[in-house]
């Protein structure tokens, strides 16, 4: 299966492409999709929304893995992450990709095996599933394929029926 | 001018259209969009997005007025009722439409001439605004229809330079 990890915002989404055989994942290509805050706010909604369809029809994921929103300190931003989050959903659904969202603390557990692990460590285990030389970035796209890689190990559990 | 007022939402998008001459509004059509708990909120998403551009492509709006969102104390309602805004936003951008933004207390001052006014009192002016004989229901569209006042004072002010 291709799963498509997909970390939100709207300056920066990352994005990370994985084949997954049931046990070994290979890497399809990676980055972030960018929007500059010299424009408003609606075009960058517009930019992200054409760069995911884009994204989609180009590498036909079977799933998008996504990360769950929750509320940090700082509200405008977060209004302004869920917001730009509402088009990646609809891209998705619109190219019928079905989408999967987990927490940071389930890509920790899942990627690291423990749930409080830093940011760092998940990005080093992340390289080191996926046999990369150096840490993916910017770290938006490490974020993109670790929650990418989560997903695979979530879908080979009994739970999605994958194997 | 033709003023689009939407109250955003994922559950009920409300909406009004008011044509105004820099005097006297006319209502052209008000109402809402609604959708089912029972389906995937992308769904929701997509179905909000058709009918947003619909509502776009029927009605030709000059200007979109749009609540502001803040954050109230239920935070989940608050990130889906921003993805849901995000779509909105999406289609208007697409549809080359000017969007406006009013927070609530813009909107009570704007329609009651009293920032700290009531629900009802707004509903009951933004009758008497547009002479109609009953409030407009549901109370989304209602409030929708406010907005679009709203936005009509604001654009009559030498600010946006419509007269």
């Amino acid at each position: 299966m291709r799963i498509l990890g997909i970390d939100p915002g709207y300056a920066i989404v990352g994005y990370g492409v994985l084949d997954f055989d049931g046990r070994d994942f290979s890497v399809k290509g990676f980055g972030a999709i960018t929007t500059s805050s010299e424009i408003h706010f609606d075009n960058r909604l517009s930019i992200i929304y054409n760069d995911m369809n884009d994204l989609i029809e180009m590498y036909k994921p079977d799933a998008i893995s996504l990360e769950k929103l929750y509320f940090n300190t700082n509200h405008t931003t977060a209004i302004d992450v869920a917001q730009a989050r509402g088009v990646i959903l609809l891209s998705a659904n619109r190219h019928d990709v079905k989408i999967y969202e987990y927490t940071p603390l389930q890509v920790k557990n899942s990627v690291v095996g423990y749930g409080r692990a830093e940011k760092k460590q998940v990005q080093e285990m992340t390289r080191s599933i996926l046999k990369l030389k150096e840490i993916p970035k910017p770290d938006d796209a490490a974020d993109a394929l670790a929650l990418a890689i989560t997903h695979g190990h979530y879908a080979s559990s009994r739970v999605f029926g994958l194997n």
